[in-house]
């Protein structure tokens, strides 16, 4: 009896964590702390929620089948966007839009790599990455990351075999926080190029990102799309996670091949999302600096408090976008640590062991803490805590 | 070099349908008749756009992520609802919500098979069951039908080897149309059970089945939940195809598998349209039976009409929910006719070779007409179309 494709993959790691949840009682004095999901809990602004109902009503194309790679101006839209955020040209036809950034990079690995091929995966990785390679057949192969979580082109290099089909890296860094440097990218890119390989750079994060002007250059290397698969998602950026909007910048190509999967598992995209994230970039630019300020407001009280917490012995390994990765000081695996939190403190994160294969011991020290939904009174909380504990 | 996933199957053919139709111009006096897919082309009725436009406002859930398997009351009232429709007893836990009920089919798939495994389909099948399984690497044993479109349970039983996975049924059938008896499905079901499958029946053209009463008594067999995966779509109920809400009821175990899939590829459906789902469920019934009508008003003036047909040698081979399946009496393949329809008829259908393996010559003498969008007129105007034609 063959294996199924999901029997290949584990559970859901935020799924299990929620039921870590299961039978323990939060007081109003002590209130869960939840910093274990990367996603707004806040709806978009009403502008966008008014907009929204306007289309809801008076917009039939808002309920019916769209394109299968999206609509022509939202994919008109981005080009313009991306171009003006990379300085860089891009055209309609290497943009895509996919029922989130999930199934930009699902749709992508079964358009490039077939049973028993292999993508290099930095660790820790993003976990649903990892889960998707195990359901479609391919090794993730993984590239461990120093203290500071950044991939080494050389080691990624020696990786290399004639099955490698991809490298995929995720920056600003989920679950790592950190934004890979313009020059390391680049390097990945010419690794990528020189073997003929797909360098996929998964940019989720892009709009939280510190740095000003383009994070890398690789949007204006000449036939670009033959080599980079750019990934972004509408969620963060617009609060529009419920809508399942993300997309896809490469090769007209090979979304043709994207196309087909996209068809067979999705259809469309939801078309009221759609909509949503065209609306947004027509008119919540301001909004979303806004929003931006203070996300690194709060990576900045991270690191105003991080202090307190190398006193006790822990260490932070990266720090952006909404994370924070921290290694732990005490004598028990991250899983284990993880799951007492909850209880013993009313924190819920996610341990290293998540984003790690079970071969590299560097998990059991890692915990991730999302922390863009604290203010930074919830910071504090969080980290009077952390400070507090004692195992 | 391995074949990548998308490299084994062949372009969405709705897409290259509507390829067809580029640099054709039509008249006002003779407009493009399309048939050739299957969704409604109005918007849901004003009241559920309003009900949409109000959640988009007041309903802070209905922008974030929600669970996996879909809202916990959608869920709930989805299961009353199958329970009423089939007259049996289906628990919540049973159900699941999928973007689409494409997506429902592909996340099965990959619950209950690995590479190499094979699944049986009768044909004419629907392609993206096609297209799905070719991408996942199962083998999609074809099981002909006969001139009533029917698939025979012997010939299925002889067609079960060790890699056997799944039977997957579709009724009332797209392409063919045809109401699959209940005795009939019951066959099917005591043949998987026996040879420990799995009975996919999707229903996504439930509502518009002309019988009344429950269309087979598969959930009332003890221990249903083992043998049969009953699919679902909401897109043609409420008008909701731009919305992506698909279901999926069987084993509670089994859609634990069926969540690792959905989270990797989806994470949640999308809200607005489940939260269009349920209230269609609790508000539209009446409504909904009035679109039953009037679809089975068409099929009957597809009836009606079928007579100037048979007389210059065409045969009705199938007929009900959205399709006729019809053998055309010209002297080529049906790809070839469906292209010189569009330009000679100004009629857009699908031949029948879209529905068909090539070893099966079957279908180049069918073709596949989508009527629910015409009217009575409409169906009048097509028919006088193909009456009309000499090649």
């Amino acid at each position: 009896m063959t294996l199924t494709r999901t029997a290949a993959t584990f559970a859901p790691p935020v799924m299990e964590a929620r039921r870590w949840l299961e039978g323990v009682t939060f007081t109003d004095d002590r209130p869960l702390i939840n910093v274990s999901q990367a996603a707004p809990v806040d709806p978009p602004p009403l502008a966008l929620r008014q907009a929204m109902a306007d289309f809801a009503i008076n917009q039939d194309a808002a309920h019916l089948y769209g394109p299968v790679l999206g609509n022509p101006d939202l994919r008109a839209k981005l080009a313009r966007e991306i171009g003006d955020h990379y300085a860089a040209e891009i055209r309609p036809e290497q943009t895509a839009i996919t029922s989130g950034c999930n199934q930009a990079f699902a749709s992508v690995i079964s358009a490039i790599t077939g049973q028993g091929d292999e993508v290099i995966l930095p660790t820790p990785w993003y976990f649903n990455h990892k889960m998707w390679l195990d359901m479609t057949g391919v090794r993730a192969v993984d590239l461990p990351t120093g203290s500071d979580l950044l991939p080494d082109p050389e080691r990624a290099r020696a990786l290399i075999t004639e099955r490698t089909r991809a490298i995929a890296l995720v920056t600003p860094n989920n679950p790592g926080g950190v934004e890979y440097p313009a020059d390391l990218v680049r390097a990945f890119y010419d690794l990528a190029q020189e073997h003929g390989l797909r360098l996929l750079v998964d940019e989720t994060y892009r709009d939280f990102d510190s740095r000003n002007g383009p994070p890398h250059a690789l949007f204006q290397q000449p036939d670009w799309d033959r080599t980079l698969v750019h990934l972004y998602s509408f969620s963060k950026a617009y609060r529009l996670t419920g809508h399942r909007v993300g997309a896809i910048a490469t090769g007209a190509q090979l979304l043709a091949e994207v196309e087909k999967f996209l068809d067979t598992v999705a259809i469309c995209p939801g078309q009221i999302g759609q909509f949503a994230a065209l609306w947004g970039m027509q008119n919540l630019s301001q909004w979303l600096a806004g929003e931006r300020a203070e996300i690194l407001d709060r990576r900045a009280a991270i690191t105003q408090n991080m202090p307190r917490l190398t006193d006790k012995g822990w260490r932070l390994l990266g720090l952006g976008a909404y994370f924070a990765y921290l290694e732990h000081p005490f004598e028990m695996p991250s899983d284990e640590l993880a799951r007492r939190l909850v209880g013993d403190a009313g924190i819920l994160l996610l341990p290293g062991t998540m984003f790690m294969p079970d071969h590299d011991p560097a998990g059991k020290r890692q915990v991730r803490i999302a922390f863009a939904n604290l203010d930074r009174a919830g910071i504090e909380q969080l980290f009077d805590r952390l400070q507090a504990l004692s195992f």
